[in-house]
Formats: C-alpha cells, structure tokens, sequence
C-alpha cells in the first residue's frame, strides 16, 4: 500500500517547482509516495520530451531523479519523527549534488517508474539511491544528495 | 569570436531533442559555440523554471549541462578531425553520465551561461567539465562523459 504523496504537503510557498510542483501549471507534478522502505515517483514524458527518436532526453531523466530524491528525503524526514506522511507540512528538501548513470536508452512513451532507497541521513543531509526504469528494465542509476532547505532561502515575513 | 552552433549541424534525424534540438519547436533549443578553448551555451529559463522562489529548478539546470556536454563533445569532434564547427555534419553523442554539483542556488530571470571545457577525449568517449554562472557568478558545477551514439540507435535504413 502506497503513502499519501510528500509533495501535496510542502508548503504552497514551496509548491511551484517545476519538477514536482503541484501548484505549477507548466510542471510534472511529480509525486513520491512510500511503499515499504522504498519511495516511488512515476512518471509518462511527453512526445517531445525526445532524445533521439524513440528514446528519453537525459535531462528529463535527470529531472525526475532530482525531484524523487528531494521528495524521498522529505519523506524520510517524516519517518524519522515518528510521522506519517501528511502528519503536519512536509519539511523542504533542496539537491545539494546530483549523479546520473544512463546504463541504456530509456524507451519513449511508456510510463517510467523511479524508486529510492534512503543510503545516508545526517543532520539536514539525506543520501538517496534512485533506480529508474522502463518496462521493467532498469535503465538509469542516480544519486541524490538533499540538504534541508536553508532558512535564508525562505520568502521574508515568515 | 565565436563559432557557428554545433547543434544546427546535427543530422536531421538527431535534431529533435528536448534540450538541444532545432527541429522540436516544443524544447530549449540550446546552442553550443567555440569561444577559443571553451564551449558556451546561454539560456534564460523561463519563469516556470522555478525551483523555490527565485531560483531555476535543478533538473532544468541539469539539463543544460547536459546538452553543453554532449554538444562540447560534438564540437570536440570536429577539432580533433581538423575540422571548423559546420565543415560537414556533426557527429552526434550520447550521455552515459552526468554530474551535477549546485555551489548555490541560481537566480532565476536572468541569462545563464554554462562554460565547458575538454577534460579527456579516447576513442569514442569526451569528458566535459562545466560551470555555470548567472550575473557572473559561478552556482552549479558540473561533469559530463558522452559517448558517440552507438550505430545501433540509428534509425533503420540508413
């Protein structure tokens, strides 16, 4: 059984990412949900989110990996406080660094499925492994390194 | 003096891509350019490129780097052939991986440059390095290995 999503609970402050956004019009509204002790996004890109013909853009690829691990982090997070995800707002996760294997061509036009395994949690910082595939197959290995948002970077007056 | 583009080189059939295609009228159209020994591609993300507010999302950031660097490979290419950007069609690379290290967050509404330079070229592999700035100041970090695309992704009857 799978969790409530960690993005329908970031802060509407902090909902307009591109990636995983839910009040972004233009996004993917990506969206990380638990299941067992591994966090799941899935994800269908679109026509033209093309490589070369038949295949995925790298960079849409990347994307995916970045926002599942910042939302993997932020629901890690919820774990370790003994919390649900949707137990009260969902802390914010920014990536730190971001690694990217692409071990085969990803196919275009089925839905991508994005799981993450908690490697490293540390004060603000959470490590996330993220396995990427297709049909099945594992395609795309990646590496997430998610620091908690720091607190200068929040809008003033709040 | 800059070169012409690399990507306005590519075949036909490889100029579709998200980041770097010209004929995919719905992707970012980056273009990457020799001045002296470093490869440039700009952008300006667009305002829903937002990670937070304020600053460009990481995946939008990531795939940058990763056009820069298969085009910077591209354009690494026709040098070591003794060949200017546009004498003859470019080759076309592939990522196998990417690296991505955000220093800090990077403002969004403003142009971006990403910098690249050749680390290492053997066989069908280039390694690019690449910074990227806003306003002058460098806030993402990133390495690139591309590959030349492997004959069997070429479409059939070629």
């Amino acid at each position: 059984m799978s969790s409530k999503a960690v993005q329908d609970f970031y802060p509407d402050e902090f909902a307009w990412c591109y990636g995983c956004g839910r009040l972004n019009p233009d996004g993917y509204h990506l969206k990380t949900v638990w299941e067992g002790d591994e966090t799941v996004t899935r994800f269908t890109p679109r026509p033209y989110h093309i490589a070369i013909p038949g295949y995925v853009n790298g960079g849409v690829l990347a994307s995916l990996i970045d926002c599942h691990g910042t939302g993997s982090a932020a629901a890690a997070a919820y774990r370790a406080e003994g919390r649900e995800v949707g137990d009260g707002p969902a802390p914010r996760y920014v990536t730190a660094s971001l690694r990217v294997d692409y071990l085969k061509p990803t196919p275009l036009g089925i839905p991508l499925e994005v799981r993450g395994r908690i490697k490293e949690m540390k004060g603000r910082k959470v490590v996330v492994d993220a396995e990427l595939s297709a049909g099945g197959e594992v395609t795309v290995r990646g590496e997430v390194v998610a620091v908690q948002m720091p607190e200068h970077l929040r809008p003033r007056g709040e």
